[in-house]
């Protein structure tokens, strides 16, 4: 099948998946077009999910697939407090999985879309002798709120959305489909916490990264929230659980869910050496996952 | 070295580069963010460049396939008449490259940003078997104006940028550096030219892309401009020209070069069936360079 036919089937699969009346132009042409309205910051993110890194093709369905490639960008944009505006999509394939494969693909993918209200407005597609897939989001925020990882101050209560540790215990299997937590960080914003990011590469390196930009140090205490079946160490320096970490002044009222996620506080903001770590008062190594180790 | 100290080495890279006052946040959170203009549009676009099917590591150096990486999306943003504003970088790499090469590629492709004035405002890192990269450009234009490929009309002259078939006839070994035609894209929307789009899969298959987005067809008359040493095939068929394809009203004043680059035009928009083309009133199937054929 030619290239211009399956573009012209996203196409469609895209234009009956949602709307959003920013997107003045979206697949057909060579950019897609956005009509920015007063008031609002747009924030983007970027994200690979690789055959071999992030998925197998043994163990993920094309859907599956689909469904992470959005997921995994999706939690930058709820790390922000953002509501979702629009995806571009980069999926390169291999000459051995079809049209149908695809079409699977974007059905993932949109799916997803759907319940979160994003559209797919542009990408790229290519022949690779792997799946590799790059998803660009682009959200919406008041203008000045966006939630960032610098505003952490000493005193502020460090808290994580879910359970940690779950997906490094069951690598490949479980959870295929991970969910963002937009509506949560969509509260958090409204609940004005003072800084946040999604974790990705586990918690004790991306606690790590937030404190070094906010140039605090942090004290988690026991007991964390561990998933069931997962060790500490899964908890700690697993990746890919795609919850929330964030910082809130001790008088904001932070509830005990959101969106029947549950909140958990899980230490403290010092004004130690910035970056640095300690669980139970004992020095903790941010050694997670580190693509590059 | 750590993928914390590999951001933090092009985190400075990229601070050192272009800053474009509307990117209010940039490497080092979760997102970048972006603090839109009253009465302008945004333009997005994404493009993989990939070993082995835009490169070679070989024929191209670190540095080379940064600007293309760059180079390849900012020609859609150069189709659209819009003005560079800032990109995301996603780039995968082999653990036989080390840091430095990283540091190349970014050199590379932040001496195209420098000169034209774009800001690398993020991106993602991974570990992967081949160099693969997909940059996401955005660009700004005024509120309406980006020229689409949906407004050509019967009676309107077809032009190009440049020569053509350059690329397919060297095939890896020149132009290592295609240069966008950013500014010649400028000079097209003050001109009010009626649609456009970049070159990168061959004339033919890129003006019946062309029609198809505008319901007419084409007439083209020999000669065409093509390239020292490429053939009329390479100049039809072949890909990676990056010059740009445009239409325009008769009674429009198109220069004869725009910042030293010729335009030449080459035939007449149709009522025909829609993407259908003919070469010297003979027809012309668009078969081109079609990753999925």
């Amino acid at each position: 099948m030619l290239e211009t036919r399956i573009v012209d089937r996203i196409r469609k699969l895209a234009e009956d998946g949602p709307h959003n009346k920013q997107i003045i132009t979206a697949i057909g042409d060579d950019c897609a077009i956005l009509r920015p309205r007063v008031g609002e910051d747009l924030v983007f993110t970027t994200d690979f999910v690789l055959e071999g890194r992030h998925f197998t093709l043994d163990t993920h369905t094309a859907a599956d697939i689909g469904h992470k490639a959005l997921a995994r960008s999706l939690s930058d944009l709820a790390a922000m407090g953002a509501e979702p505006v629009f995806c571009l999509v980069g999926l390169g394939i291999p000459a051995a999985l079809g049209s149908s494969w695809i079409n699977q693909f974007y059905k993932g993918l949109l799916k997803l879309a759907n319940r979160l209200s994003i559209t797919v407005a542009g990408g790229d597609l290519a022949r690779f002798e792997k799946v590799i897939t790059e998803v660009m989001c682009c959200g919406r925020v008041k203008r000045g709120k966006a939630i960032l990882r610098s505003g952490a101050k000493p005193g502020h209560a460090i808290y994580v959305t879910g359970k940690l540790g779950g997906p490094a215990h069951t690598r490949w299997r479980r959870p295929l489909r991970p969910e963002p937590r937009i509506q949560a960080g969509l509260a958090l914003r409204r609940l004005r916490v003072s800084s946040g990011m999604d974790l990705s590469d586990g918690l004790a390196l991306d606690l790590h990264r937030l404190c070094l930009e906010s140039k605090v140090s942090a004290d988690l205490r026991s007991p964390l929230p561990v998933a069931r079946g997962a060790s500490l160490e899964d908890a700690l320096h697993g990746g890919e659980d795609y919850e929330l970490l964030f910082t809130a002044p001790t008088r904001a009222r932070i509830p005990a869910a959101i969106d029947h996620v549950p909140i958990t506080c899980i230490g403290v903001i010092k004004s130690g050496p910035p970056g640095s770590l300690r669980l139970d008062g004992r020095l903790l190594q941010p050694k997670g996952f580190d693509h590059f180790r």
